[in-house]
């Protein structure tokens, strides 16, 4: 018998992660739905030809593939695969052995539904997902090969409301988690190509969203010698050199780059839509709206066409924890053509790793069960389980000890399981009806009725 | 370009669907946590080691098996698969090519996360986990090849308050859920082993149980020809049809059944097992506790050992949508041993069924956002921003159509995706600070300032 074990790059979620877990989930959860987002959930397979080609080469690699069912190996009903199939290598045998794969993302899953659908939905669309998404990535600190996506995205209109509910929901969610300093990066696709074309290099922007992107982790220097590498004019190079050190903290920045791409018609209009979303904010009474306007911020999916998003939590070493963006088209590649929309993801994995780094999860959250009822003796079990029952009934949780078993045992499960109080009852307490409840983390005791105890047990 | 679909047997469960499954998952796990049940959460993934030769050779039959990644052809670090292994068919190469599956069920990887956290984790362990399971099972109606389980198990403990707690909960849902007309079958293990034992077929007992099992679909004469085909003898068989004619409703069974097994050790147990739970449900106070024993009920898995269990709904024509049972022995196969435990699963998908067919879902519950603020113009939406935040802090959910399109268009949305109010905000409203709310149902409009209307929204 071999010792059991988990996958590489997957985790099992106890009790008291689960508690951890559901404290975001429910922060996200109830904020979304506040703001009008209605539920989807997809299934975790899709067709293989719904993924490929959606990620570019390298998300196809990371692709879990579902192997066929049955005889499969059968490549048709006549032949099965054999030698020269072989030979010809991995790319020509999967599509005869895997026809589905797990979701990789909640986007393009939510693309397909939304294509197929699309007679049927209210238009605009205001869904949230949160499901697991699975690659085969290399498992590695922070990076799993099953993690869970929160997505929310609205479909089918261009209104810059829009961009202003996610500045309002990302900081929502964040102040109920308790996470206090964090900064909201803003940008706008038009003002990176107003860029890329102030410079000469319309034809060129991916390369500069690509180098611009890698600017925190290499720097201005490592960015400016990939452009040269690239091609670019040193002349390019000195515009986009100060561009780049524009400040990026606050709207201080709205105004120079307002200036230098005034001639741009592309970059005049991020910026007036920039300027769009500050004023619904300020008509929504957000007074401290964690915004940066960083026009270094490029992120790298490459559908993004208006505002893209990123939240930075400060002073914690982990990268963005959240992001997200406006796009033209989402169902294009499903024949679907005139949904633009704009979507957001937060970061459940990466949002728990600043919480638990800033010790930000509520003391008693693994405390999900609130009363033990201690188990003396039969009688005393009897007449507990009529008091269990009465409990529960006023929407606290509770349990019997299931055995008369020694005290210390009891008390050792109360502890480690984490109750927040105990409930005793001997015989003296079944004659006189005052029960015992003990606070299991002060140690104070409590002797009343039961119908009194509840009012402390609700506390 | 193809037209996009989803693999056969999934489904994508759209806002009104998730709705309504929410209802059915809040008040399961809600039940599960009241009674101390806490959430567990496992891979989608297992190693094939896990999962493989648990659930019979038709299991693995039915499992689906995930493609490793990258040269998923090579069979070790030298050599490629080749001919020969192909010739050798599929099973030969599955372990080749494959070493991850989906789970199945949530019972095993409970088991294995038992078995390897059984040092850390507190016993008697109460856990629930509510998450999907696959199986490349023939679709058909009611049938998916993903589906989620809802599961609560007690283990480490022996003791009868479980089963009482099990009926408990079975009886809450329901009510909470309000399906009325059900009945919860209980029959024990060992009063089935017993009955082999009487008829001298001891050594048959799994034949005999699967024969039993049958009863509801193939009625009584082909059961008993079915045990004539196993070699029972006429006697056996004359005992066995006095047995399964005995009462199946209430607990009127149990008398005769306690008679005619009460030289049978087993019986005598099984009957006494039975009358505790009884006992411990009136300790609770339960008044109707909807429990049919049924000396016929077998359930089909053979790892059960105590009390088994399986709900069934009056005047619908859907199989049983819950069991459960009693077992010895969970982490056995994972080389640990001594955990006696009992487990129940609430069968989500028929349960939906069940409530569609009986009308019981609550009409409101597809109206998840509550308010949607009608836009005018400029000066309204600027306006009803302000609002709209105020709406959302009240913790009621809002929105606002984010464009000023025409009133047609924003009234065709609203009824589609079914609001109970909307809110209008022209500018004489804006002067005076009265806001028209309108019940979209009823038609009844209401004329208050915002904090007045707040009330309104909140019935």
């Amino acid at each position: 018998m071999t010792k059991p074990s988990i996958p590489k790059g997957t985790r099992d979620f106890g009790p008291k992660i689960m508690a951890k877990r559901n404290f975001i989930f429910n922060h996200i959860r109830n904020t979304f739905q506040n703001f009008g987002f209605q539920q989807l959930e997809t299934p975790s397979m899709e067709n293989l030809n719904t993924l490929t080609g959606k990620y570019g080469d390298e998300g196809d690699q990371l692709l879990f593939k579902i192997l066929n069912s049955g005889e499969y190996l059968k490549k048709n009903k006549k032949e099965r695969i054999n030698q020269d199939d072989i030979d010809q290598g991995e790319k020509h045998i999967l599509p005869l052995i895997a026809e589905k794969g797990l979701r990789y993302d909640l986007t393009v899953p939510f693309a397909r539904f939304v294509a197929m659908n699309r007679n049927e939905l209210p238009f605009p669309f205001k869904r949230f997902q949160i499901q697991p998404v699975w690659r085969a990535d290399r498992p590695q600190k922070g990076r799993y090969r099953e993690f869970y996506q929160c997505d929310a995205d609205v479909v089918g209109t261009e209104s810059l409301i829009c961009e202003a509910e996610i500045i309002m929901m990302i900081n929502e969610v964040f102040s109920k988690l308790g996470i206090t300093d964090f900064a909201i990066k803003i940008n706008n696709r038009k003002i990176l190509s107003a860029i890329a074309e102030l410079v000469g290099a319309k034809d060129q922007e991916s390369d500069l969203f690509v180098a611009i992107d890698k600017l925190d982790k290499i720097g201005v220097d490592k960015v400016l010698d990939e452009l040269r590498s690239k091609s670019f004019s040193e002349e390019a190079i000195t515009k986009i050199n100060s561009i780049l050190s524009l400040p990026t903290k606050g709207t201080d920045g709205i105004s120079p780059v307002k200036e230098i791409l005034a001639d741009v018609e592309a970059g005049s209009k991020g910026i007036s839509e920039i300027e769009q979303v500050l004023d619904h904010l300020e008509s929504f009474g957000l007074e401290n709206n964690h915004l940066d306007f960083d026009v270094t911020l490029a992120r790298g999916l490459s559908y993004y066409t208006g505002a893209i998003f990123e939240v930075k939590v400060n002073n914690v070493k982990i990268g963005s924890v959240s992001g997200g963006g406006r796009y033209d088209n989402l169902t294009g590649v499903f024949g679907v053509s005139d949904v633009p929309g704009i979507g957001f993801s937060f970061g459940v994995d990466r949002i728990f790793d600043v919480m638990e780094e800033l010790g930000l999860f509520p003391a008693d959250l693994d405390k999900s069960t609130k009363v033990l009822i201690v188990n003396f003796d039969k009688e005393s079990e009897k007449y507990g389980l009529g008091v269990l029952r009465k409990i529960r009934e006023q929407g606290i949780s509770a349990e019997i000890y299931p055995e008369p078993l020694k005290m210390k045992k009891q008390f050792s499960y109360a502890n480690k399981k984490g109750f927040k109080y105990t409930l005793s009852i001997g015989s003296e307490e079944i004659s006189t009806g005052v029960l015992t409840l003990k606070n299991m983390e002060s140690g104070e005791q409590f002797h009343k009725t039961i119908d009194d105890l509840f009012e402390v047990m609700k506390d």
